[in-house]
């Protein structure tokens, strides 16, 4: 974690360009990704420390607890950019506590799909509020109109790049 | 790269609370996620299409530049976020393709150190120029203005997050 703490704090200080000075987009990227580990490294730190838990156990769990009715191990692993590998050790393990179930829906038994036990829907239910909680901390001296301003102008940066990527959708 | 996107995309559609709405912060900062792994993707693309060369290896390299006489494994560790593993065999791609070589600085022959071989510089010189323009292209449909203020506003959540950090320096 430490690490991370060090890197993200020199990531700003890199300079791309070899005149020495980055270009106004290029600096405004190179803060953005160093906030956006800043603020994952410390829900990483959070998460362990009040919950035992890793970011990728706790993303796993958002999305299982978006489909009640569950999700393939397949699809979790989009969905959660972790490897299908790596999936199922996750899914193994929030099992063996007693958190999430695999069942076979009714009238296929070819499918199984992951789900969330009622007391994985309780864990992730204060897993989540207290998330909420901790990016409140974490911003609490951002005033309110300035994350509603910050909201809007992020939105306009991801559509731009929506709109400007290289690739087809079939690369 | 195709998870990558989609997995991005769905990011913001999370509702982590369990009643149906996210609060402020938390909608911001799925915001900011989710555009700055659209970016990422984006970025990875352009490296690997452009370049053959991976996101690991430019961060690296740029390490690299900034420190002309050359850092030790275990320092560019740190700084690269990679593991030392991952370091040693990253530094032996990118020494068998020329564009970096270890050497053993003067008076201290227990030391080694990874440095950018001319070649490599030129490499990274063109790598840093491309990368500016693909995030001028990318930020296209965003004003001057807005890149400046969100550059600012940015600025406050990370101060504010470096404010509110839960762990010690010695954690």
């Amino acid at each position: 974690m430490e690490a991370d703490a060090v890197a993200s704090a020199d990531l700003e200080m890199i300079v791309h360009g070899p005149h020495g000075r980055n270009k106004p987009e290029t600096r405004l990227w190179l803060r953005m990704l160093s906030t956006t580990k800043l603020i994952t490294t410390e829900i990483r730190r959070r998460l362990r420390s009040e919950f035992s838990a890793t970011l990728p156990q706790f993303d796993l769990m958002a999305q299982l607890y978006r489909e009640k009715d569950g999700l393939r191990l397949g699809e979790l692993s989009k969905r959660t950019m972790v490897t299908n590998g790596n999936v199922t050790g996750l899914v193994e393990r929030l099992e063996t506590d007693g958190f999430v179930q695999r069942v076979t829906p009714d009238g296929d038994r070819r499918v199984t799909v992951a789900k969330l036990t009622p007391a994985g829907t309780d864990l992730f239910i204060a897993m989540a509020a207290a998330h909420e909680g901790w990016l409140r901390d974490i911003m609490a001296d951002v005033d309110e109109a300035m994350i509603s301003s910050l909201w809007l102008e992020i939105g306009a940066v991801k559509a731009s790049a929506s709109n400007h990527l290289s690739g087809s959708a079939f690369e």
